[in-house]
């Protein structure tokens, strides 16, 4: 297959064609302390209810709602963690505290600033109760935040924190869950060097890599460093059968435009089926998308355009989506809003355009206002910075309008 | 000092007292791959334009502009990472990929798909150039992304995917920022025992030290499990120390209400200053917070509630901007937008209340649409489940019907 083959996508059909590829990875069981983020894969339903026993929500004096106001003695003290070893008569009290198990006999709790302590002689203390109330006060009954055999968290559920205490509530400390995929990253070009080093005549520091690397961190996924490779066929197909073998979705950054020595494409070609090598966007019209199946499954892989801003976005746009639905989303695309514009933006005719900008919510006007980067060039990575979501702009001659609406894919917090 | 000397601050009140008694933790270097996600704590200048060299921006030739169209030898091929040895005489072109620099003499590049290449039986091969352009055309110039010197990131920005591109293009590896604030968490109460262990009578699981942690990891804080304490004097003190010892911010779960065994706040009085033990708020009205003076520093204490729902909540509203301050950030507060209600929410006449709540947002009606996670009692975590907004409702009798708009404090992603 020639490059001038590749017929132009549209971005939703494109990341129609991405998802359809693309399947959940096998369900794992994981430890309480390692799920955090993660989609559940099945239903967790509660072994006991909760509370377990009738348990007071004050600190004061069990009692038995009818006997009303009075002074009773008092027969125990019940604190939390331990179950009475009395029971509480009509005409009698015990002390309890916050969380503690209601002791037989008692159906109600009296604040202890309802109560005062009457100190006497001998025998034992006297209570006086100062308030009458109805049997069930300041009582948790058993179940009443959880019954026993209640769904408390559903497959397709993302746990995060209050999860993750739902989780230790119920007593599940080993979890089925979708794991975080694996997610190889290659460099390709011989102008490329490492960050850390110094430049030689001709030669640029490899950006993209680096950056992939956080945004897999932070879109949940497990990142894979391949390095950079030569602009050679052979270092290239050793990198990415290297890839294809330890991860899940392999991301090539540069080799596919349409030079003599974009060499990504030709041999995705020979390794697995391209699905599309050309999509109608602005940046990011290069991006290629093929799948390989090899031992252990079928792989998904990317080849991202090397300008670090067509790599970015392309990596939002089809990357983010298809990772998420590995890892177990059911809804794995970009959360979308809509933003007024701060400043007009200038269309491009031929391509919709993913403009980059910083959305804030103005309390005044109750909507997110847009601001734009700046300069859009896809070489300059300025244009990403602070961005926290890509404005969909249509594709038509013109200009939008300061305080026109537009739609806005979210890609980083607001 | 005794429980009911502490004044009831509003919510607001607690926050200000909370992040004056806070300072950003002293600034420390990362490596690259180590920052994603830190606030960075210096401006960054690159040291060398970008790109460093005048770029093709094609596949194709470089030429002479002033050539104009017709057929010219060519002198040699030049591509990306390698500077030509050779000029681009007038009358001359030469080969040259995307991203390579621009040979000596040439000032423009014809896209490839504008020559054809004329092969001759003998001496150089001719090209034929079809395309009159303009000096300049398809070459980015020196410095046209960024230039030498200028600050491509500044102090206080937070360093997701395409700023540490940006740190990594302008050569930085080695990167000033404000690390992750450590944060041990310790769970008091006999009556709690392991999420894997089985209940006795009178027991709970202890669900919210797991949650805890996981609200940390999200909030970009490094936890330290000091695991559960039971309810004395001793037991508690030494984890508490340990935790000052260890940790920037310490938090206890449980042991802050009002009963004879509340041991943290006396505990807290005797460790340090308690700044504020009641807030007029619901969930969340015991929550206290201290500091202590220890070999080390100034740490900060906060007392969570026991009940799980009244821990995170308070964990969101005070530890959240506490723990971001100390990380560097600028704005530390929790993001607010305003969302409709999805239905008719009963407020409470005593305290403003915190209502979870789930946030989507309607494309038609181009707002925020608030759903309820349902019954608000504080021991109920199922009212945190797939809550990603706090609602801020005010104190006052009534009902706030469906449709209308409220403040929503933002928790999780939307």
């Amino acid at each position: 297959m020639t490059r001038s083959s590749y017929s132009m996508l549209s971005v939703e059909e494109a990341l129609e064609v991405t998802l359809a590829q693309t399947k959940p990875l096998a369900p794992e069981h994981r430890s309480l302390a390692m799920v955090r983020g993660a989609i559940l894969a099945a239903d967790i339903a509660a072994q006991e209810p909760l509370p377990p026993f009738p348990a007071s929500t004050m600190d004061g004096y069990a009692v038995v709602a009818a006997d009303g106001p009075g002074d009773y003695p008092l027969v125990g003290e019940v604190s939390a963690g331990a179950l009475a070893e009395f029971s509480v008569e009509p005409g009698t009290v015990a002390y309890i505290t916050t969380g503690a198990p209601l002791p037989a006999g008692a159906d109600a709790v009296v604040m202890v600033e309802e109560t005062e302590r009457l100190e006497m002689g001998a025998g034992a203390p006297l209570v006086r109760i100062k308030e009458r109330l109805q049997a069930g006060t300041n009582v948790r009954p058993i179940g009443i935040d959880v019954q026993a055999g209640q769904t408390v968290l559903a497959a397709g559920e993302r746990l995060d924190a209050a999860e993750v205490g739902l989780l230790a509530t119920a007593g599940f400390v080993d979890i089925p869950v979708f794991p975080r995929p694996k997610v190889a990253v290659l460099s390709t070009g011989d102008e490329l060097v490492e960050p850390g080093e110094p430049l030689g005549p001709g030669q640029i520091r490899d950006s993209n890599r680096a950056m992939l690397v956080a945004a897999i961190y932070a879109a949940g996924g497990e990142p894979i460093d391949l390095g950079i490779s030569g602009d050679t066929q052979e270092a290239l197909e050793a990198r990415v059968q290297d890839g294809l073998a330890r991860a899940d979705i392999l991301l090539t950054s540069g080799g596919v435009s349409m030079g003599e020595l974009d060499l990504v494409k030709p041999l995705l070609e020979h390794a697995g089926t391209v699905h599309f090598g050309r999509v109608r966007m602005k940046p990011g019209k290069p991006v290629t998308f093929a799948t390989a199946d090899v031992e252990g499954g079928r792989r998904l892989v990317f080849g991202l355009p090397g300008n670090p801003v067509s790599s970015l976005v392309t990596f939002y746009l089809f990357v983010v989506p298809a990772l998420r639905k590995m890892a177990g989303w059911k809804e794995p695309g970009l959360r979308q809003v809509q933003a007024r514009l701060a400043q007009p933006l200038p269309l491009d005719a031929y391509r919709p355009e993913y403009h980059r900008a910083t959305l804030r919510w103005d309390d005044g006007q109750a909507c997110f206002v847009a601001s734009s980067t700046g300069i859009q060039a896809s070489s300059r990575l300025l244009s990403m910075r602070t961005a926290n979501a890509l404005l969909a702009l249509p594709q038509r001659e013109g200009v939008l309008a300061a305080g026109e609406c537009v739609e806005a894919l979210l890609i980083g917090e607001i």
